[in-house]
């Protein structure tokens, strides 16, 4: 199934000149939500993994899935104060000011082989962030996958040395 | 299984003199993971629906996964601004000031049959939100399910008439 059909593009939004990526059309659609889910999947076969990392929340959506299918446990990013237990914190830059990200500090054991998935590939700002306070916590991120990447945001350069992939190249 | 051993308790969260529910403890076990969805699941059995409602950012942690493997349809609610094409939204009375969740205009069309899933059901604010939102859209809510509902709080009596179940009780 090519799900580039199902992803509706919303203009001017969140701001003037920019073309957002609307994925609910393909979440509301039974076939696309179940393609979105296995294509991902597809992109760790023979993989060897401990854990699924996403990020609040549309991270939710595709990553909890995927560690429910393949038996793995599944440990959220959520941003600053969502964290109930003591947290560790990365703040990163935005185009204006900054945000931070916060992880559980004991959802990872040293050695702990992570796979994040996420929604969208942009300019990798939070998921470098995300590698570095996984790795940070003694984690070791074998794969990063996207159901888009924007090619022309270069998000890749920020994840050099990374084993990153994507199912729909925008 | 029983998730309730899973589930951590953190004291003062997210102010003093709160007992709050972490859930992250249960999602990072494989087992309790596929238990907890498995079990909101189980509640599904026989039931006529065409999609699942959860609202951001916990509930899509296990609507997604049973709306997958039920071969159904996900909506998401979000917070106001969130969703980027056109909304219709729905304030609400918190304990201090208001808080407004939004829905696609075109999420749900007249009768359709909606379950909503949500991991806590504590005072009932969104989820009689929610309800009411899916109302006016003229999708008809034919289920809630609640990984954990604090029994203490009530939130029933904000859902009376409608069919509510929950895994947890405390």
């Amino acid at each position: 199934m090519d799900l580039r059909t199902l992803i509706r593009d919303v203009v001017d939004f969140p701001k003037e000149g920019i073309v957002f990526k609307d994925i609910t059309t393909v979440l509301q659609n039974p076939e696309g939500l179940k393609a979105s889910i296995d294509q991902i999947q597809e992109k760790l076969s023979g993989v060897d993994f401990d854990y699924i990392i996403g990020p609040e929340s549309r991270g939710f959506i595709f990553g909890v899935p995927v560690a429910y299918n393949m038996g793995k446990g599944f440990l959220p990013v959520r941003k600053a104060g969502k964290l109930p237990y003591e947290t560790k914190s990365k703040e990163y830059s935005l185009e204006y000011g900054t945000a931070t990200i916060e992880m559980h500090i004991d959802a990872i054991k040293p050695g702990d082989k992570v796979v994040i998935i996420d929604d969208l590939l942009a300019t990798g700002g939070t998921s470098r962030a995300m590698v570095e306070l996984i790795e940070e916590l003694g984690g070791e991120v074998v794969k990063l996958i996207y159901l888009i990447e924007l090619d022309f945001l270069n998000g890749r350069d920020k994840l050099k040395g990374y084993n990153v992939e994507a199912i729909i190249h925008e």
